[in-house]
This record gives C-alpha cells, sequence and structure tokens, in this order.
C-alpha cells in the first residue's frame, strides 16, 4: 500500500492536497441547499457536508466553511430562519455541480441551471422541483470550530416531502430507487446501487 | 409527492422515526473505528458520521451519540489520543455491520469478525487490513451539540494508507476503484460506481 504521512501532506500542492483529502474521507451526501432572503432573490448551492445528528427531534447539520468570501446560503438563512436540502438524481449531476461556480449575490443559481424553484406551505425558501427528496429545516444553532475556523450550522426538519416509491413500510427510504447520487471527493459524483440491508446487530452467542 | 410534516415526525414509532429520519439525509460514509487501550485490548466499530471538515490541515469530525451507555471506542481513543478509519468495501459489509453489536468490553470485535488487525509505524490504535484505506487520526478537541447531547469529535488525519490504484496524478482518489461502499440509513449497504467527474465550476458567460 501507499503511504503518505504528516509532512507529505503538509508539502503537497493545493491542489492535489484538496483532490486527495477531500476524496479520501469516502463518499459524502449531495444535497442542493436553496435558500431566499426577505425581498425573495433565491440561491442555490450543492453541498458535500450535510450529516444525520439526530433522530428524535430530527437534526441535520453542515459545514460551512471561513466566511471570508460572500456566502449567499449562510445570510439567506440566518435573514429567514429557514432551508431546504434537495436530493440530486443521476439526470441533475452536471447542473448540480454548476451550482457551485461562484455568481454574484443578485444572480439566482436557478436562472443558471435547468433546475426549478417551488414554494410549498409558506417555506421562505425555495424547494427543487426535480429532487426525489425535498427537506424543509429551520436553523437552530452553530457552533465554531476552532481548529480551521469553520461552523457546524444545526438545523431541524419540519417538512419532508418524498416520492412515494422511495419509502418503505418500516420508514426505511431506499435511496437508489430515487437515483440519488453520492460525490467522492470534490467534483466526482456516483451513482449507488443497493447491495443489503441487515437487521439490528445482535452479539454472536458462544 | 408524499408530505410528512413536524407533527407527524413527532408521534412516529421510534423504530419508524429512526429508519426514516436516518435514511432520507442521503447517503453516509462508512467507516470502522479502531482504538485499543493502554492495555493493547483493541476495539472496531462501524460509524456513518464521519465527515470532511478542511484540507490544511488534514481534519475530519465524527458524531458520537450520547454517553449513556459505554462508548468503547471514545473512551479508547481519549486515553491513547489516536484512533483509526478504516473504509469498507463490498465482500466485508456483513462483517462491518456485526461491528455495532453491543460486546462487552473485554471482547474485540477483530475477534467476532473476519477482519485483521494490524499495527503500523508504533500508532497506538489498530488498522483493519482488509481496508482499502486506512487512516491513521490524532484526537484534536470536541464539540457539544446541546441541541441533543450529542458530541463532534474533530480529529487530524497523519497516516494515510491506500491501495496505489486508486490514487489519480491530480490526488484524486476514486473510490470505486475499491468498492467502498456508502450507507443507506442505519442498515443498508450501497455500492456506488463514478458517473463523471467536473471541472472547477465557473459562472457562464453572457
Amino acid at each position: 500500500m501507499l503511504e503518505i504521512n504528516a509532512a507529505a501532506i503538509a508539502e503537497m500542492d493545493k491542489i492535489y492536497r484538496l483532490n486527495l483529502i477531500n476524496s479520501i474521507t469516502g463518499y459524502k451526501s449531495a444535497q442542493l441547499i436553496g435558500t431566499q432572503n426577505n425581498a425573495g432573490a433565491t440561491n442555490l448551492a450543492v453541498f458535500s457536508s450535510v450529516i444525520h445528528l439526530g433522530s428524535n427531534p430530527p437534526l441535520i447539520g453542515f459545514i460551512l466553511r471561513p466566511t471570508t468570501v460572500p456566502r449567499h446560503t449562510f445570510a439567506n438563512l440566518k435573514e429567514t430562519g429557514v432551508f431546504t436540502l434537495n436530493h440530486i438524481s443521476a439526470p441533475h449531476i452536471e447542473d448540480a455541480h454548476h451550482t457551485s461556480a461562484k455568481y454574484p449575490e443578485d444572480v439566482s443559481e436557478f436562472d443558471q441551471t435547468q433546475f426549478t424553484p417551488i414554494h410549498k406551505a409558506g417555506w421562505k425558501a425555495p424547494y427543487v422541483a426535480e429532487a426525489p427528496i425535498q427537506i424543509g429545516c429551520r436553523y437552530l444553532n452553530e457552533y465554531h470550530i476552532s481548529e480551521n475556523d469553520t461552523r457546524l450550522v444545526v438545523g431541524q426538519m419540519e417538512q419532508l416531502y418524498l416520492e412515494e416509491q422511495l419509502l418503505g413500510e418500516d420508514g426505511w427510504v431506499q435511496l437508489d430507487k430515487g437515483n440519488i447520487i453520492a460525490i467522492n471527493g470534490l467534483d466526482g459524483y456516483a451513482l449507488p446501487k443497493l447491495l443489503a440491508r441487515y437487521p439490528y446487530a445482535r452479539p454472536k452467542k458462544d
């Protein structure tokens, strides 16, 4: 096996290290986060750092990098208190990736891609019509990660929308039925297929 | 589309909610975290909450649930200061899932599965020989998430081991070349295949 130590990582070219470190930690979920400001101007951006924090209450978190450049998503969700998570299916990966381009604040990524904003139940953030799973979240809190000046944003899921065929009898959502993708590093999009699902694990008997 | 609101989530049967909320947030990475105590007794447990925090320095985080039951992984990594992340490939998903069974502290999951512990470079945590990617991490810090009494553990990657065929010229690690899996919910294991990789996204010209 190849071995790469801490000194080698520290001395790497910046882009090489970005590629390596972002991909070596494994597959990540991919969501489009939809927001708007109080004037109704929308924003859409791909995130690969959304994590499950707990199921009761239903909490998620995601990581924001240092706010040294404008972060429209964060500014909007602080203004309205809400945001949406929208899963990406295989036919839409190129458009999803394009939402990471740095557009000025007055340009909506909805206008630069084929994604269609939809508004539901008075929620002050746009959902993505093409997403097989759409989740309305409320901002709860944020934690500053002092080691690298990032922040963990914590949100509560309040509204779930999903294609009926994805939902099993026991509440489990089978993601590959919606052709939902995962991210490999910063820019690789992969389509998973279910191999197996196992029952709750119990210790083996002697 | 199906719609599920906050009141419906709150009223769900506990297992149904666990299945739903853990799966609806999308695919998660899956790693076996290897630790040992100062006496050398090893522990191995599957985690699906490892996230990328930054590439310089190379930081990861993972979520620990409330310490109301013994958490051997956490006790060990606090004792030695280090742990390992080991990716799961498709042939090993059943054994990986079995590491979630609640064994007493004096039972090593390495003895209850086919996984082989290996020790490298004096690192006080076992690596998993069968893993195509193995990462030695040092514990740095932890953040208490007050909304649901979980904690975010922050670690720095210091030692990377990976199969040579996975590493591209630009540092990108192509995970599907190692048959590395992703998790769907608590107990579904899926095998992704790369669809596409895109260049750095730039705004479209008018």
